[in-house]
């Protein structure tokens, strides 16, 4: 089946068109054919910035409608697409799973925009413009927290006081779940071992951040919580931070809720220390050439990075796996060998690699297997990986899943 | 020099007499002797609870005559000390290091009092108190902050804007410093290393808890920042947190900034998810007998103690050895084993021990050195100490160098 994928992003709708049958999934022995990066490409893939403002309450069929038109242009028709797709980022305790979309789930989604502001208003306008847009389809939703359902409940849970849990909803939800489901399935086929005796940590750097302990492919521990706030510094938010250090802002007057909130989500990350840009490259050619503020910013960058993916490996057994992926974490090659320089005193030997073209192992493991290991580090270090961030492949791959389950 | 020792808490005034001639010292070669813990007993250990309410501006000066009474009827005569040393939580960017208490002292430690509303009005207090009743002496501040002095900047900055650094001065002080000096130094003994040589994880465990990376004797990473409210679960405090979930409370209007502080200082951590208790051994009681949120409550904490572990040892180019200090840290030997327990995957092995009587190497640093390790696990692995906190050494030996240095 031919799938529709749409991503809403602050600035842009992102999108692609995807042979949902070429999607490389697990088999009944939990082993994912490794189809080459070629294999996995889509039929088409196009972006338009938004005409109106989505999360203001503009209606952005029109942009859909263009988006559709660019589509025909490039050969692929409307009216070759089975479905369409759309990755939402919060589903909150009401959705677990893929779902079709009605009125009412449209309704839920927008409910949630509490818990994730910048982005499931617009989701929830991007879904009703596409089902005007494209009626004849069937709409599928896939959240970005489901992946997260099988947390355990010492992984959801705060240490706040129990009614903030009970009466309004205090708990980690977790986000880029599938993004990371597909760094899981994709590092079990790299690394040829079944999926469900695989434990790895995924590190997902972009303009957002998250690292995720995947455990036989369950989510068990990840560092985004009841918003995608927490945990890592990102491009322009700043993750954890005291939250002593807002009390001290807000009883000495100096910021109030809102400014605090405005200035960690869009101020602050590798942005504000910088004090210049969010940019990996940018700020790395500024490192190069003295810029001291933005060699801080890269500095706290790595060094958070590398204590969420330490802390995030004590919720597994064993570690079998580092995977990199999104923006920073695929391309950052220089990033991805400082974080990992610094796990030396966790047992990561270090990477010395180029920037590969496509998703790779970097570094195997080597384990009581290799006696010949020749430091000490490097005994039962765990495989570094780099693969590409498909989220559109697991978005077409559910909605295919779901659509054809109805049909059946 | 014989030296009284104050150490103010919220409910009570902790003291004791220390002869500070008795405190092993690292030497020029970096060892530390290893004194048994009989040769560290202090003189005298005595308690009030306050009479008053220092922190409200109550004069606790009639509490310290009465704790003098107290130590003359013990044979300990207020004419036998040399100097009175005072723990202070909160030393700011002012005070690096132990100083001599004036007036001006008294209102720049009274001057920090937003960054630790808890601590520091209480300790300002007490110093007055103390000056106004053994006027003869001098007295000596130690602040828990002082020994952080030297984490590097990418450890003490936020991932926030740089206006808030540079302007309000938003950055990571770090407490417990003079508990962790402490526990570093003793592991030096214990382990028989030079301090210099040594790469230890201190977590201090008691009703307030942290994690110190110390590298060579200094302090190169740690949990608390700002404040004392950052970082691991603690007996009432919340540790780190979403920052997210402050603007949903806020936003939907179910607790103001005053009521946030208050719940995530005094009704979060042990006692806000049990519902019950801070207490571990009252948990571990009412887990054993099949109470769920005491059984939770352990599980959140154990979790976040091993994040955190893992978290500062990503700062040290390899880990020799973690202590465990603090009330829970030296007592509670099951907790102990469930956090290291949580390590495994980062190359610590097991420990399997009862309850030590005394200071105590727990488990030793096996490495390349012991090829016979039975298992891959165990190979490299840290040492695994327990050390009890002796602030009060520490305090009364800084006390003693600095009168001392005074009148040569």
């Amino acid at each position: 089946m031919r799938v529709l994928v749409l991503n809403p992003g602050s600035s842009s709708l992102k999108s692609s068109v995807v042979e949902s049958d070429s999607i490389p999934t697990a088999g009944a022995d939990g082993r994912v054919p490794a189809a080459p990066a070629t294999a996995l490409a889509p039929l088409g893939q196009l972006g338009v910035d938004w005409g109106v403002d989505a999360t203001a309450g503009g209606d952005p069929t029109d942009d859909i409608r263009a988006l559709l038109a660019k589509y025909e242009a490039e050969g692929i028709a409307a009216g070759s697409l089975g479905a369409v797709g759309y990755r939402v980022v919060h589903g909150g305790t009401e959705f677990r799973q893929p779902v079709v979309i009605t009125p009412e789930v449209v309704a839920q989604v927008r409910a949630l925009t509490d818990l994730a502001p910048l982005h499931n208003g617009l989701a929830a306008a991007t879904m009703t413009a596409g089902l005007a847009a494209i009626p004849a389809l069937p709409h599928v939703a896939v959240f970005d927290t489901a992946f997260h359902a099988t947390l355990p409940e010492e992984a959801y849970r705060y240490p706040v006081p129990e009614r903030w849990y009970r009466d309004w909803g205090v708990r980690r939800y977790g986000f880029h779940g599938i993004s990371v489901a597909w760094s899981a399935e994709r590092a079990a086929a790299l690394l040829d071992r079944p999926i469900g005796e695989l434990r790895t940590v995924v590190a997902h750097l972009g303009s957002g951040c998250s690292v995720t302990a995947v455990d036989g492919g369950r989510s068990v521990a990840t560092s985004m919580g009841l918003t995608p706030l927490e945990g890592l510094m990102m491009g322009t938010r700043a993750g954890s931070i005291d939250p002593g250090i807002l009390f001290y802002l807000l009883r000495t007057g100096r910021l109030d809720g809102e400014e605090l909130a405005e200035e960690l989500d869009h101020a602050s990350g590798l942005m504000g220390v910088s004090g210049r840009t969010s940019d990996v490259r940018e700020l790395l050619r500024l490192e190069s050439s003295g810029d001291g503020p933005a060699a801080l910013a890269l500095k706290l960058f790595v060094r958070r990075a590398a204590e969420c993916i330490a802390s995030a490996a004590t919720a597994l057994p064993q570690l079998d796996a580092i995977v990199f992926t999104g923006g920073i974490g695929e391309n950052a090659a220089v990033l991805r060998a400082r974080i990992v320089a610094r796990l030396g005193s966790i047992g990561v030997a270090p990477i010395t690699e180029e920037r590969p073209a496509e998703d790779a192992v970097l570094a195997p493991r080597s384990g009581p297997a290799a006696p010949s290991a020749p430091t000490a580090s490097a005994t039962n270090s765990p495989a570094v990986l780099r693969i590409v961030a498909r989220e559109d492949l697991v978005v077409a791959r559910e909605a295919a899943r779901l659509v054809g389950a109805a049909k059946s």
